[in-house]
């Protein structure tokens, strides 16, 4: 790629830590299948960072398979999952929820958040056996628009759940970027507390691919490794997945990696606030919409490679900004230069 | 593991030139999801190996995958797979392929390999709407208890299923150990001339992990990339993938790791027979299946770490010892030694 | 049941004609599962009446069984259906298209009908492999909000379906209602062919039960016999379907029992329009939904059951009435008779 | 059809018993979905006829169906069904049960009945989370090849299937034979108890169509109207289903019927064994599998249907005779005046 990429958070490679540590654990022999020493250490770690040592951990290659696992493995065939329309399983999964049998009920969202209320509207239209049956909450932080749910917001959610018997399972593909952004006030035993299953992405956060699921609900836990399996989401060399998320989590690796992210983004941000231009969504987390003049963006893509999100009337378009744990401070000083001398 | 393991060819990390690329090529961006310029390279580098510039090759993260994506997107619902009875989508997938939907109509064969006799026996089973209807022949090579098909017999098959309009795909988890085989008399050409898809395995051969799926049916590669997302097969930072399978196929790592790993077990094969002990299953590859006197078997488990097999009469056992691309000369020699020492 | 019930159109047996026919050829011998006489008989006339000779009709037992089945059978697993998010398929039939793994992919209408615009729409949202790909639209006529499909609207999708390689399935639950409505252009050669696919409801105008599915479709008809079977379709005794279907299409039965359902129907909408009030949607089917005030509905309810569809502000609610071919002159009077003499 | 046929136990309508209450209870309204007074009536009779009051009885259109929706709604993704290799859902159902994602694990049996043995084979294949977990056990009563369970036999599988987690489903589409044989001891309440499920067929004992799916166990009690609506299976007029059951059990219609097929098929037999001629299985049902010279057979075929079964050497062959509640006696006696003046 010739121009520097804002397109998304996994265009790099992972961080180099995370390849010294699988050179320097390469040679030994370990038991396959995610039953080896360094699985067995990442999930000890992430239950020590959960808070929780009865919780389950599975480390899956991706985002999706990861949803398809959880989803399929928790819902009964008349079962639905209750989502955004915006939530990656309904537009950006190829149908990968249905294809395990389940109807997706979709509610449209200001900011690409649930509130207990669009739950109740969608458990409004269960009337018997000739309607599905709502039983999963589906929810992603940082969502698909680059917002994040508060602490308050998360509880109503799964306190709403418990009482109307749902189980709610949050899409944490950009959890670290919604963990260090400015206006969090979550953190990772909170929603482990919170939620009956989780995942935590790394593929965007560093690793060169691996997300950790994180199971709290009893029923939920049992045979999760048949799932895995039946699927194709059981890595012979699951040391691969293991060593990556030790090294995320020995330290504050994954947190450092998501605050760069975000640092990156909001310094964007913050340029084109003080130009006086909009965002499309309120975001700040390493997401960001903002609407520019066409002529802008067209200065920026002489340099810069981005989505435009939307194109709006009187000449201008959302475009989508998406910073990572590997996002070079140079590029981001280009990019807002280029913002900075624009003659509006 | 504090013994050494002849269990698998999975126990090890991956070849050190794998992590050295992976290095090399760690901070440039990429298009994400397998459009990045390592995998379009290794694409390319394994269309010149078959010796067919219009085959779709796709990489992915293993054995089951490969098989339950090839296997779903050929089949309509009402259309079923013919297999050995050993076969590893019948034996060792937790019902993946039935969870696609497709019925598996299995034959019991003496070696592990299908003839177009026993595909000709399922064959006879169908009747008409009331039958599933074959549609698919899946073989191994090498199968699950070693033994390699030779091109008369490849050839036979593949003829066979052109004139009864079955589609055949080759599970090459072990390819490499085939091909490399002192009996073999086959190649990736031939391979990719006679069968309608088959894959390349990766994972069993020196990479962290990573199945090449090479396709040459037209029908078959249509919207396969589709299969790919809806299963979560679809790496997004695919470069991982591409990276592995350029280093295996950019010179001749793929064949002298194959090699190595048969060589080895083909040592110990031979001290074996010099011993005057018999085999469960004829093999020249990287999995031989001894049948030891269980006073032997006790003696080398002090050392080493196998499966038992098979129990069998008098004080006998089968067991299946492994070798790979990473088995050590030196646990090769004191394997021998306990063998040749061996008071019978 | 003690109070008359305008609640659906299949609370009553079958026409008599029909219980006659079963009577008449019940001893004979015939050969099973939709391979008889009377079903040959069926298909005969059902081909007849549709002006098309080539196409292929079975007779299967529901209305969710006919719907999953072609859309089933028309679709691969990355394909979605296009659907009004009134359809029946999303609605009220506990996911069953999904469980057959496929994604419905809704649209919010002014009346239950889909326009050109709203497929449009549809198509606007795919992208790649990461998005389903939209490949059947599913229409119902009569809908089930009582509108029926014009020929210039049916006609317009039919070519934009051709244009844009769409299927177009037509879900004729009520088509002997939709096609014996007083505004109606439609008939049975016409949608056979405009559509890919589409069925004519048995059950819910005179039959016991039984739905005819007519297939113009080539690549569609293929194996459908196959489908039938593995989802449960196919009845041993197929005699009783296409008894039936003879029954209905030998005369006109048919339509005659379609035009006593929307008539009677059409004189209550009569006599509350000349009332005053108004209605909920537009019909000139079988089903009515007029907005009465609530003290007029509970008049009503001391004579009658009928569901309450929608709770409007002042007093007010949309109630549904549903005639069938087999609703009784008497009672539609004194339904009449409480809305004519109650004082507003 | 111009000859006689003794192909199977479907091809005439129903007792005319059925059509004069199908006739009798035409004109009223009734409630759908099986929630009708007749259904109800039906309900009430069988759980009176199998001594239990707390089992949940389901009337279904057909075999494959009731099979399916049964083991669907019993099992987990990773779950298996252990089923003799000739059973029904396994040779006969176009592959229905793994459409819905199950695997079958077949054994081969002598005579189509499964023994504890047969069982235990099937759960030593059990390993971990790479095989699929056996979890529901199916057998036939009257077997596919004519022999049933006798009371010993089935209580012992029953406590086997309770010892090892083990559901035992019973398809007893010909339930009305197996129980009215004369070397039967087994009886519906004694079945009711030893079974979590099990489906007592209408189809080929007298009714249009229909089968009674009778639930024990109470996991799979719950939601399975749910399953019933989502796979097609929920008639609108269950009524109709209804009727014809209350019709099969309010006296002894349903085992006056299958007794009359029974003793049918006895008479033949019984002409067949005084010729010497032998048997492909030792049947006391419906179903019989005389072996016959070649000779014979043709004069046979000069008068009558049937299916031959199986080619022997010499000049014989296996033919599959099968009679039903409407079996003629005077082509009985026709058929049986053939065998006795054939010249051996």
């Amino acid at each position: 790629m010739l121009k520097y990429s804002f397109k998304n958070d996994y265009s790099e490679g992972c961080h180099p830590d995370i390849l010294t540590a699988l050179a320097k654990h390469n040679s030994g022999q370990e038991t396959g299948y995610g039953l080896d020493f360094f699985t067995k250490e990442a999930q000890r770690l992430l239950r020590e960072r959960c808070q929780n040592p009865s919780l389950d951990v599975h480390l899956v290659s991706g985002g999706t398979q990861a949803n398809l696992l959880v989803i399929q493995a928790a819902l009964r065939p008349y079962e639905s999952v209750i989502s955004a329309d915006t939530g990656h399983i309904h537009v950006h999964e190829t149908g990968a929820i249905e294809a395990t049998g389940h109807k997706i009920q979709t509610i449209s969202t200001l900011d690409g958040k649930l509130t207990v209320s669009h739950i109740q509207s969608v458990l409004n239209l269960f009337e018997n056996e000739h309607t599905v049956k709502p039983r999963l909450v589906y929810i992603s932080n940082s969502t698909e628009t680059g917002s994040i749910y508060k602490k308050k917001e998360l509880l109503a959610i799964s306190n709403f759940c418990k009482t109307n018997n749902l189980l709610l399972f949050l899409d944490g593909a950009r959890l670290g970027s919604a963990l260090t952004a400015s206006t969090n006030d979550l953190s990772l035993p909170i929603i482990a507390s919170l939620c009956d299953a989780f995942y935590i992405g790394g593929t965007k956060n560093g690793a060169l691919f691996g997300e950790a699921i994180i199971i709290k609900n009893e029923d939920l836990k049992s045979h999760f490794r048949f799932h895995l399996k039946q699927r194709g989401a059981l890595l012979a060399k699951g040391r691969v997945l293991g060593i990556q998320f030790q090294e995320l989590f020995k330290d504050n690796l994954f947190f450092e990696l998501a605050q760069h992210a975000n640092d990156s983004a909001q310094i964007i941000a913050k340029s084109i606030k003080e130009k006086g231009f909009s965002f499309d969504s309120n975001s700040f987390s390493n997401q960001i919409f903002p609407i520019l003049p066409n002529k802008l963006i067209e200065d920026l893509q002489r340099h810069f490679d981005f989505y435009i999100w939307d194109k709006k009337d009187g000449d201008q378009s959302a475009i989508r900004i998406v910073c990572s744990w590997a996002t070079k401070e140079r590029e981001v000083k280009n990019f807002v230069e280029i913002i900075k001398t624009f003659k509006v």
